[in-house]
């Protein structure tokens, strides 16, 4: 089982721990600064949010040299500039020149806040993140993209900065919210669906686990796995396509474009990222269905595994006032993503196919604004 | 003598232009979407200042095409994240994408806010400046610093991101305020004394020349080749060292860190940049002198360049109230920009050789705060 990842994204190196205990500061002060001191005051700023305050403690506590905390609001409403220039302006009073460290300690919405900040601070500082929760450990923490949210869009502006060294420890799963979970198990189930077969089988063996509990060594074997599978597919696909200009990384938006648009018309929180994938996902699966992309057994294999997993999969989404809204909101998204693109629509689907997923433009299904309200509205 | 230049930043490509007038709005056009029609819509964000919105209207105005324009307040007091947001938000409701285009029409502030906005917009997104005055020509318009200023420091946050096309319309010269003039004169003196006697003979001709007014073709054919040797020497050092982890990039920090200081003691904005450099050129020769590395002619030629410049190079700097505030500037810049550092002092000063500059860090002269001291007071 490979615990220890070594990529290169674009030119950044990033080093991936998978552990099943939290490292210590010392030994993360010592992976950035080796010739450091004991007693020396470090150029260091931790951040990390209201869930994520006690362990942050946990691991900065012990040590006696001061390494400034920074405690931001958790929830999605966080992921604002208001966020990162509070980190920014933490970091002058730590004291932090270029070669200063920014720590991120939580999910997904730290991991993004502390990478945008490090990655603009002076330029660009050091960054390490210890992911705390599933979706950050199979997903957020890897790969580089940072952002913040603006204008009720998602992400609209952010950096490419991948962590020099990403920690990802087991332990701190164990008292993640049932929501957190979720929001997580989407992103394990996508990357699933996208490496092979054998993963996603390995997923269904979690699921069906899971019904004994969380504390079985078995159990906590299997999700290690999982962990290391998505980590060794993620890193690989960003490896080879970094920055989403080829054709690969698109592929990790499987269940995005309807996600996003999901939680734009739900209203940025509402609804769990995780859990809006794993919607746009079953919509993924009809589309790819009605296309004749996705096999109708691979279609209900995927759906399963969503519903065994507690998704929410039905049309129209509970949560969404219309179809129309969600309709207006995979519209403005699409313009907003994708430009005028020159009367084209630039539109993207990622479907499943029988081995992994594929690219579906707009263009190719222009039946088009009538067989997307079919898919979203379920009639 | 040579006007077209093909860098590359890191991983960016930057084109660079030097022309006797503007360019106009389709070539630009053409230069980023080739495949565009006359009459559509098209992905493209303009953004001026005050001082530059008839010049923008004038490269824009005669295309039927709608480009939209946005006005920014002009001064150093605008390079804040509330302008980056602007251009955020604007570039959302012009319809840009991931493909889409800010064209940034200005000089140094305007360019470093279009170019970070840019350059974080959807994660990066497409970016051509046309450089109005003589500081963007010589220095700002090249090389990829972006930024914004915070916690009253200069360029706490920002990015490095080339654009891919960059015009320098002497026309823009023509027209420019003295004030606006001068601040480019000092980074073009800095070039020269960084590159060779033959550039410096060349700026003293300039100087020798514009006495006789700035309109004789005689003195533009000079200013453009001052201006093509000034980006041929930062487009070779900047491809050399582009992040600035080497030796080279330093060099042009040459008289900045002395005037970074008088910039923030004077409060930001009050002096200019061109000024606050100049002055710190003559302190950093002073600096020179008195450790044996600038030779006593060398520092005179500077000196004697920079007074006839115009640039007021006497200390103490007569806006500033004390030198304290100035030494507590320097130090606070010190701190904040190269961090606790583990007990080493690394506050670093480019100083005048016989040949180019050289870097002395502050622990080569750790008589230290006495002799800055005397250096800033003149005592």
């Amino acid at each position: 089982l490979k615990t220890e990842f070594d990529f290169t994204f674009a030119d950044y190196p990033s080093h991936v721990l998978i552990r099943d205990e939290f490292p210590s500061v010392n030994e993360i002060i010592h992976a950035f600064y080796p010739a450091a001191g004991l007693a020396e005051e470090l150029p260091i700023l931790a951040v990390c949010d209201t869930n994520t305050e006690s362990l942050a403690r946990k691991i900065l506590g012990d040590d006696n040299r001061k390494i400034r905390l920074l405690v931001l609001e958790s929830g999605e409403k966080s992921k604002s500039w208001e966020s990162v220039e509070t980190i920014l302006r933490a970091a002058v009073e730590a004291g932090l020149g270029r070669d200063g460290l920014f720590i991120g300690i939580g999910g997904g919405v730290t991991g993004d806040l502390t990478g945008f900040a490090a990655s603009i601070y002076m330029r660009g500082s050091r960054l390490c993140l210890v992911s705390t929760t599933l979706l950050g450990m199979v997903d957020a923490s890897l790969g580089g993209k940072t952002g913040i949210d603006l204008s009720g869009l998602k992400n609209l502006a952010g950096t490419f900065y991948p962590a020099e060294l990403v920690y990802l420890p087991l332990a701190a799963l164990y008292t993640l919210p049932e929501r957190e979970w979720k929001s997580g198990m989407a992103e394990l189930i996508k990357t699933a669906v996208l490496d092979s077969g054998e993963f996603l089988d390995l997923v269904k063996k979690l699921t069906f686990l899971e019904e004994e509990g969380r504390n079985s060594s078995v159990y906590r074997e299997c999700l290690k796995e999982c962990i290391s599978r998505s980590v060794a597919y993620k890193g690989r696909v960003v490896e080879a396509d970094p920055k989403e200009t080829g054709t690969m990384r698109p592929l990790l938006n499987l269940g995005h474009t309807f996600g996003h648009a999901l939680e734009e018309a739900a209203g940025l929180g509402v609804i769990s990222h995780g859990e809006a994938v794993a919607w746009g996902m079953a919509r993924a699966c009809k589309l790819g269905l009605t296309l004749g992309i996705t096999p109708p057994e691979r279609a209900s294999e995927i759906i399963e595994i969503l519903v065994n997993s507690g998704y929410e999969t039905r049309t129209p989404h509970p949560l969404v006032k219309s179809v129309d809204s969600l309709m207006n909101a995979m519209m403005a998204d699409k313009k907003q993503r994708s430009g005028h693109g020159f009367g084209v629509a630039k539109l993207r689907f990622i479907v499943p196919d029988a081995e992994s997923a594929r690219v579906v433009s707009a263009s190719d299904i222009l039946s088009g604004d009538t067989l997307l309200y079919k898919i979203l509205s379920g009639e």
